[in-house]
């Protein structure tokens, strides 16, 4: 050996990582050649005072590392080609970043359809949380009571039952759940349903999305209310879909607009029927029963996402789609963002018979299954009455609020407004008696530090109608918002 | 009005809910005729001593709902056409049974594509867990350090920061968990990464679904191992992707068998070079370069699975190609659920910067975001070294497994059988030498309760190889194990 290598016994690092270094920098440095045949390992243990062992172990993860290279029988060499070297002669040159540039501006060609539409589209909102926030379709976090949550996290986390969903059979979800949330419907949604058809997903976005990639193709033609919720919109269209859009009138989805020559074959129609959104809207039960009638005799899918049956300040709820379909053509979506809270990551989807295998199927695929521990406790707090008797008080809150929002419009623009919709839901719609185009009103909230959503999604349609959520907000921050709008309105430009 | 209407002041039922009830069965039995005019509110109001607001908030009720109908000026009528006769109407006749069932057998015609690979194809394993499953890539969840784990999960429930994802911009994870996870990769994986680039997903199957999702079109040519980890082969094949098989020996994927004539064009490689599933070999340096230098020059994405390359038993680990990749073409897949638990449902992608923006829209569009609270837990986790010192304790244990199998089957096989692959990870891959066909043994072996998985997809194909994951069994389950399937295959037929 024509070089030296230090080891040192004292040193706290493992005697084989130090000669692994040492001889790294050695090849390196070109103290060691390429080709250049290495000392025997008994001879260069003896030499360094440490066991053989250690040197075959060296040699053994270097040359599985490309530095060495074993010749059988013939002993071992620093290898011709080291692999450092070749990452050397890949540094990155002259004309690196060039390269590197025209390859990302031509990323789209490697994109599915799929990808390019998410690359294309700006999907994301505000970057900035605006200091009153009526776009925000959620619930009072500050109102779960998280006690109860937490006591069933412990309890779960202690119990260990960490394996019961992985067996492939059960990527549906938790069955203790699915069976608390089969009785929460008989109970409160009057939809009669076995466990068995209930798919636990991550929220009614993975519902939609779910539905979107096992029903519909590339090309394919969807039914959507108009207005409608824009995040399902999105799926579709990413997904390749073409929009025929329905009108809404005071009964809901006007069915006779699906019928006639003109309509083109829809893979399904997504509606939401016990809350429209946005307009709030309740679908009647004619309407319901000529939806069903239709999609039965067209061999068509409905769609029914009942995001926010759950809050209704009068009258009694209509019968569910679901409860009504005789024709396995629902499939229904809960979710429980708007009743526990957002991040939590949980819905789930009702689907007829003859489909249960297949969406089972597709979420084993997209994501195994949705978090055991979240289900577990979930499946407790809604047994346990918890997630009934949460329902009810908040639906007194948010009740008081939506009456306290009306209060507070009527103060600062009288008679210069109109609220549509049933007394229901999280939110309303709200229309403003206002030259001001709608950009302009949204451009001038916003300078007041409020975020309200236009309803139409036509940049140039002018409706003067707005989406006020006032789920979340304290009335003292209601109030605030509401007389922020009206100096922003209030103003003539 | 000729017919009695019971009101009982006294009764627990609010008498809006009577009023309903007594109105909607008086309809129903046809005692208030279709079409007939309703009393006037006031009057009905008086005779039957309840306030005025009652009867107008049930007619409003009933009108919704379509059992009455309004006509402006003239008063309140009894809907012309019933919900409830629609109903009974529809009510199943003759022949409906039937006509479902057609409708069941044809539904394979509304789905998509994808929709009909899940609907044909029997994806989920067995449906009774095994006494030993040999065939379960988990990690032992008894070893877990739950009360570390609650302890965090109880003070980030009682911070209630449940808000934090909600804008869209955070459809990426939780800020701190991408930058404890970069932080981490830089100590133990020598991969440098932002943690912009950083997406926290649903483990790695949602990371090879979104993958598959945003790049791959059907009838898209995809590089495969052969063999190759089973669920991401399915994944590719159902997003209607052509698998181009390519061979793996003893330094890893034969990169030169994606170069020539006869190669199509590659949209991906997926790859699992720091322990190749389920060879077990380790993907040597020189063919990492060789694998980069081709993705570079013909254009294509490396998807590098980095699934358990935390359990390496001996030599050093070599670096991870998204380290090494200089440009842009690697995506990089990591998951938690080989070193905490499966049911957690955390894993995360790192995707060049190019790629970042369309793979946060991803994530948003298929299901917003991972749930917050395991994030926030997570994040703690790793940063409070807890991830690090469990890996290293069960790094240990696993080792000792490992070595507690392999002197298992020597004590039953003698020397009838081998194991291939680095000394590394929680399953290996044991080739027994036996004139039995592979199908066989499998079925020998769960005669005798034993779950395992032959290597090869092919069903006549027979190469005595199969995977053997000694993870999650304490050392008399593996004896147990072996001992059975030594019974099993020791048998002659």
């Amino acid at each position: 050996m024509d070089f030296a290598l230090t080891i040192d016994s004292t040193s706290e690092l493992p005697l084989q990582q130090q000669l692994y270094e040492e001889l790294r920098q050695a090849i390196l440095e070109r103290r060691l050649l390429a080709g250049q045949k290495m000392p025997a390992t008994r001879e260069l243990a003896r030499s360094l005072g440490i066991s053989r062992t250690t040197v075959v172990l060296t040699y053994d993860a270097m040359t599985s590392e490309g530095y060495l290279e074993a010749a059988t029988g013939s002993g071992t060499y620093v290898a011709r080609e080291l692999p450092d070297e070749f990452l050397r002669s890949q540094a990155p040159g002259a004309g690196h970043e060039k390269k590197v540039e025209v390859r990302r501006r031509a990323c789209t060609q490697r994109l599915s359809k799929f990808g390019r539409y998410l690359h294309d589209n700006e999907l994301v909102g505000p970057a900035v949380e605006p200091e009153i926030n009526f776009a925000l379709g959620r619930p009072d976090n500050d109102e779960f009571p998280i006690r109860q949550w937490t006591q069933l996290l412990n309890k779960h986390c202690k119990s260990r039952r960490f394996s019961e969903l992985e067996l492939p059979k059960k990527s549906q979800g938790y069955l203790p759940l699915r069976q608390a949330i089969a009785d929460y419907l008989a109970r409160a949604r009057d939809v009669n349903v076995e466990a068995e058809r209930i798919i636990i997903v991550n929220g009614s976005q993975q519902a939609v999305d779910l539905v979107t990639r096992v029903l519909v193709e590339h090309g394919d033609h969807v039914g959507l209310e108009n207005p409608c919720w824009f995040g399902a919109q999105t799926i579709f269209e990413a997904q390749g879909a073409k929009i025929y859009p329905v009108s809404v009138d005071a009964n809901g989805l006007n069915v006779e607009e699906l019928r006639g020559k003109r309509v083109p074959d829809l893979k399904l129609v997504y509606v939401t029927p016990s809350h429209q959104f946005p307009t709030g809207v309740v679908m009647s039960l004619p309407r319901r029963l000529e939806l069903l009638d239709w999609a039965e005799k067209t061999d068509t899918y409905v769609i029914e996402d009942d995001y926010d049956s759950e809050y209704r300040y009068e009258g009694r709820p209509i019968p569910a789609l679901s409860g009504l379909d005789k024709s396995e053509s629902v499939i229904y979506i809960g979710t429980f963002s708007k009743t526990l809270f957002v991040s939590l990551r949980l819905g789930y989807l009702i689907v007829p018979p003859h489909l249960v295998q297949t969406f089972a199927h597709a979420k084993w695929m997209t994501d195994r299954h949705s978090p055991l521990l979240e289900q577990q406790v979930l499946a407790d707090f809604i047994a346990e009455g918890h997630f009934e008797r949460h329902i009810r008080r908040m639906r007194n809150i948010y009740e008081q609020r939506r009456r306290f929002a009306i209060e507070s419009l009527t103060r600062h623009f009288g008679d210069r407004f109109k609220v549509s919709g049933d007394n229901a839901g999280i939110h309303m719609l709200v229309k403003f008696q206002t030259k001001l185009s709608d950009d302009e009103i949204v451009r001038r909230a916003q300078k007041e530090g409020v975020l309200i959503l236009r309803t139409s999604r036509i940049p140039e349609e002018d409706t003067a109608e707005f989406i006020i959520c006032y789920g979340s907000l304290p009335e003292a921050k209601i109030e605030l918002g509401v007389s922020k709008l009206s100096s922003a309105i209030g103003r003539r430009s």
